[in-house]
């Protein structure tokens, strides 16, 4: 592994550089409004190693809508509350369908084929709403803790977008709730949900809260054990299979980390031994990926050498 | 990663010691007559490094059925004889349904998910028998060159058996062929398909083929090139999203290790920087995969410290 | 056809009689309490001529819950509402699928097969909800006026049962509703939905209901028009290729009639011409059918020599 | 009904006229080259009643390939065959699917929908080729009785067409094969279906030829009994569910007579108790049913008010 940090920070604005024809290629998310307006062209990467160094460049510190990624969170918490129970209502399968299938769902019966896909995070969701008494505020404190600052916050007005579109989601969770794998009221586990997806974040602190799942579940920065070396192993291998939508394999394929995605444009990439990666560019492609963020957590792992495949 | 090796021929004495209760939890497939009749009792392991330490116990070095396990290196050899134009016809996602599942395939117009699948087998067998001229001979040339010895053979109880069975893998076939998908005459590919998938091999022989999935492409033994670096990261990426039928996601979350299994009872698992593991038990659980071979990994991934998801 | 109608009641006593044996090959609904305590002994025949005859045998005037016989009477009075803009939002196509499948209506974005399966009549029951300003008073209206009775209620027992066990059914309604294909407030269409659902009425009550659908859309007791002569036609065509679940191919093949089921027992039968067969048997078949009902109606048919396809 | 049969022709006259701008809404059938090459401006209407009246227009005695037309002719010979056994290798549901998915067949493990979507027929084809010496012979027979001439070909041109782009239906008799549902070679069963499919039969031919559908299985012309009254039934039900590929619900909503279609642009339509209407313009929708047939059938049915639905 390449561990020449000291020039990290200039190619890594080369690369930005690189990738400004590449806007254009895809389309920033346009389901809910308070998404579609965000500014095409800001684009930001944060590289957070286990051992305390940490690059950043471009809009790396400013926050967006962290969406999908927030799924990996969700996960950690109710793996750490509810431990293995939790994989009786949800499997860890990819799902070989588009993220928010509904047909999968039906076929095997309420049970989601992962924690990542819609489906399963609402599954997530509703462990959350069940086990804690004020759910929202212990993803919030959670998050804030990880980041090691107070000043996480819900974008209210992305939120209510979210629930003004969320029938979708809310059809899978009824559907989950049919075949009694729910057991919260809907309005609350889907509140619970779109503030989960309506929080923002920067690149530098999504990066720098995701550390542990490089580190066997400790912080490096604090020695705090977050999760089980187990579950960090687990989380990983399911964002490997899973965490990219339908992309997944072609990522593991050409990439080669584990990582999720948000359509709010940001990417996280977890290299195990070594750090966190994470972009930030809104505009998708016909996955849901951010386009310049898979073109740039790509080259960033060819640069470094870091790959979990070879 | 521990490296002492000494003491491993004594450890895995005593796993497999500790799976001799586990051979009633799976039913040898019976798909076919002549694989009906094995004895379930079988078992074997085969550990080899690139380091070139190597060890095995149990029946490691009798032949067996390879079947699927064939997948891995046909997908070789297609992908050094025509290159990228390969995932043209073929994706490298994971697939989410049983292992010869027709509803993706005609869902996806013809193209396969992955080439480990038996869809994406029958296309990768297109490729070797539109593109050689003796298909059949240069797959056991290439086996042969790999294994290091001469003494590789079809077993042709097994291959008359297999065609005599194949009719799902002929619908499989002429689906995509009336999708325009695939190339050669349906006898053809099939008697190509099913001699690859008759090969029999023992534990030892296939761990010490597959070496250069674990060295880059090279193979340690003769530093001769087998693939390239970026192919041999892709064969095992596909191998982590998608080598084990539908348990494949359970295999990662729990093991950690690109791998492939065959309904003969055996299972290769590579250790990038370190290796390639080999078990063989006939008897197989409800996804296809040996029950004792899974739980072997398993236990040997975790004695040794070897997982890529940390 | 045998008109002699004089030995009627005398040939239904002994088909019921013929009957007893088989309510135990059956099962009543119990997806809902309040169904589920219903005597499975119970039942009843109504046969109503359009020329004014009217016999009937066994509890043939004890009401019950109509269930999704009530689809029928929803589809007459939106087609009446909304004329052919309904056909826009709903296919008149057999769905191939169980009654509440929710993958179908994935595939085809939103727009159910036809509206009487589930998905079909809460499209309908979506536009009562948005064009009438009491949609429920206004559809017990209806109902009273074709049953000449202002003794038509819904039971509330029921209704609140089907309320708390509505789970799948919003999941329809809220996947059509991220289509753009539903308007209305979902708790608002449920509760019309289930409101509907949730009558009670006589066999007799519903023969005498529908005999407009056998007489070109003329009730023959009043002479008024409730439909149109080709939206009675085309409610039997409905009716022919989808009113019995998964089992309408084969209730064609072997009776022959336009008929609709529901799981609270009944089953209505149009014959052209002729007039309206109703029967009542709580006792479903695996597909949702009252198991005497259908050999009821088999066997009236039969003795009648009623068939549209003879 | 309206039995002014002397103004009959006039009247068809009239409407093969008005259709002579709606050619162009449709396209002839591609999929083989025999087929492409057929002038889409011929059209002709053949109208048989079983009193022995007779009445076309156009190219109504011009023969045209009558492809799926076929399927109800073999089934009426394998259930003179075989009897009920029929119908425990294939169901009499409508299907909800395209005409030759794949999908629904491994779904409901290998037993076909109904017998006229193509893997029905494909099965019914088995059944004659299983229980005839010389089944093609055999067909070609019954066909040329029904007819009343011993000219009645089979278009060779067409047939080594059809066998040359044949692959979906060997995928899905292979696949059924897979289920243990066909008992004949796969090749021999091809051959005898496009066989039968590839025969050409004029309007009148094919009108004539189906009279015993209309008349409680007994041919009025000869008094011989082609089928039995039930049977002849059962065939009119499922030609109404299903006849028409997947716009059989709307055929029967707007049209309302069992009727079966072939993609060489013919239809054929039971009026029971009356005769039969068939009609042939080669161009089709998007369903593969002729677009000029289908306005036509609808014609001449309000025409002469027969439906069977009010």
């Amino acid at each position: 592994m390449n561990n020449n940090i000291v020039n990290l920070q200039d190619k890594l604005q080369a690369l930005l550089l690189s990738q400004q024809g590449n806007f254009v290629q895809g389309s920033v998310a346009d389901y809910i409004p308070a998404l579609a307006k965000v500014n095409p062209a800001l684009a930001g990467i944060s590289v957070a190693a286990i051992d305390g160094k940490t690059v950043g460049v471009g809009d790396y510190q400013r926050p967006f809508s962290i969406q999908s990624i927030s799924k990996v969170f969700g996960l950690v918490m109710a793996m750490n509350r509810i431990g293995d129970s939790l994989w009786q209502r949800v499997n860890m399968e990819p799902s070989g369908q588009p993220f928010n299938s509904i047909i999968q769902l039906e076929w095997e019966k309420g049970i989601p084929r992962n924690p990542v896909i819609n489906a399963g995070a609402l599954l997530v969701a509703d462990v959350l709403t069940s086990h804690f008494s004020a759910s929202k505020l212990a993803f919030l404190s959670f998050m804030r803790t990880l980041a090691g600052t107070e000043a996480i916050y819900v974008d209210n007005n992305v939120y209510q977008s979210e629930l003004s579109h969320g029938n979708r989601n809310a059809a899978l969770a009824y559907l989950m709730k049919s075949f009694g794998n729910i057991q919260a009221d809907i309005p609350a586990l889907l509140s619970h949900y779109f503030t989960q997806c309506s929080v923002s974040m920067s690149c530098e602190q999504l990066a720098q809260s995701l550390l542990f799942l490089a580190n066997k579940g400790v912080d490096p920065r604090t020695n705090e054990v977050i999760c089980s070396p187990k579950d960090a192993h687990r989380v990983n291998a399911i964002l490997s299979t899973s965490g990219m939508y339908d992309q997944s394999g072609e990522f593991a394929f050409s990439v080669g980390l584990p990582a999720k995605s948000g359509v709010g444009g940001g990417i996280i990439a977890i290299v195990p031994g070594y750090g966190v990666i994470c972009t930030w560019s809104p505009p998708l492609n016909k996955f849901g990926n951010s386009v310049v963020g898979v073109n740039l957590v790509a080259a960033i792992a060819e640069e470094l050498g870091l790959s979990i495949y070879h």
